[in-house]
């Protein structure tokens, strides 16, 4: 790639990562359509994962009944309704998708067949303890809600993660299996208008420790 | 901003989502200098973070020698020596900024003081237990990791996240006290070349559920 071109990416990326807010103003007359969320969701599974285990999924809530019970469950975060669409993260506490992620990691050449034996199962045993699994769940449906978050602001829409909900209703409300948890609430719609000003942020010198906290 | 303006940075934003990886490949002769790593924490910071509490603490690591230690303590992944830094992310388990920051909702005037105070005792109330307190720290600190691999992916930088390390002894490396934990280590640098192709991902259909899994 050219260092213009790349120059030019890097600038809007980094703008984007700049501009991005969680708003709470959404038009309540406007929704997002199909294809543009299944490519929040994509842009949402390129985010990494341990081992590449993508160990997460989407349920997306867009019948206003079920808004409605959905933000109930979120204490009455009416926004939920306004957005149109709230998509429950939800992460794996089992390493169940290690079969057909090992068998892709020795297809693609990446290391020999007992390599990837032995590799999944440190991964497994990884997984071993009910905290460590609540752990990776956690981390890696994190790390692909932020992509979410950016993907919607890249798309002109508003999108706000919430993790103030009744965890065991929202698990319930949504289906979810006994080893899948959910770990953020996303409500996303087109804009309604301003939101106000950024709130501070602590301050690099404050968060960045050098060697040794 | 004009239309025209929105869908060029959408582009870029969108492709950086789609074109950031997680190389293994650093040139061990290169480093980035210390206005860059302070511009990657800068973005990570910009990251949501439930009730702005902003939970999170970044230590970067680029002596040589601690950079082999750390290494070692993540099972001797040899790229973080030759990334030349390695930023462990970390997430407080207790509210310890509600203080201050219910203080800046208040003087940004998105609510009065005695909804301040009622909103700050909930927040505290909902860390109470040392499960939920942990999750916190994770979501959080995750979301801003997210952030600081994007940031690095637009400055033409390689980062890799990775959660293959003894936790325990990297608090300790660390020196992180007792209500911060780690989350996340990052080893980030000039690239060392080409990088393999990307393995599969799990497809929209798999991972999109409809209002229910």
């Amino acid at each position: 790639m050219a260092d213009a071109d790349r120059t030019t990416d890097a600038d809007a990326l980094i703008d984007g990562l700049r501009t991005r807010r969680s708003g709470h103003n959404f038009d309540p007359d406007a929704d997002i359509d199909d294809d543009t969320l299944a490519e929040l969701i994509r842009d949402a599974t390129l985010a990494p994962s341990s081992y590449n285990l993508q160990p997460w999924e989407f349920v997306a809530v867009q019948d206003d009944d079920r808004l409605a019970e959905l933000a109930e469950i979120a204490y009455d975060q009416q926004h939920i309704v306004d957005a149109g669409t709230a998509i429950l993260v939800a992460g794996h506490t089992d390493p169940k998708t290690a079969d057909r992620v090992f068998e892709e990691w020795v297809d693609a050449g990446r290391f020999d067949a007992d390599t990837g034996a032995e590799l999944k199962s440190q991964t497994v045993a990884s997984y071993e303890s009910d905290q460590a699994g609540r752990d990776y769940a956690i981390r890696n449906a994190s790390l692909a809600a932020q992509n979410l978050l950016l993907s919607a602001h890249a798309r002109g829409l508003t999108a706000t993660p919430m993790s103030g909900f009744d965890f065991e209703a929202a698990a319930e409300f949504a289906g979810l299996p006994a080893d899948t948890v959910p770990v953020v609430l996303i409500a996303v719609g087109p804009s309604g208008g301003e939101e106000p000003d950024r709130l501070p942020r602590r301050s690099v010198d404050e968060v960045l420790h050098r060697e040794s906290m």
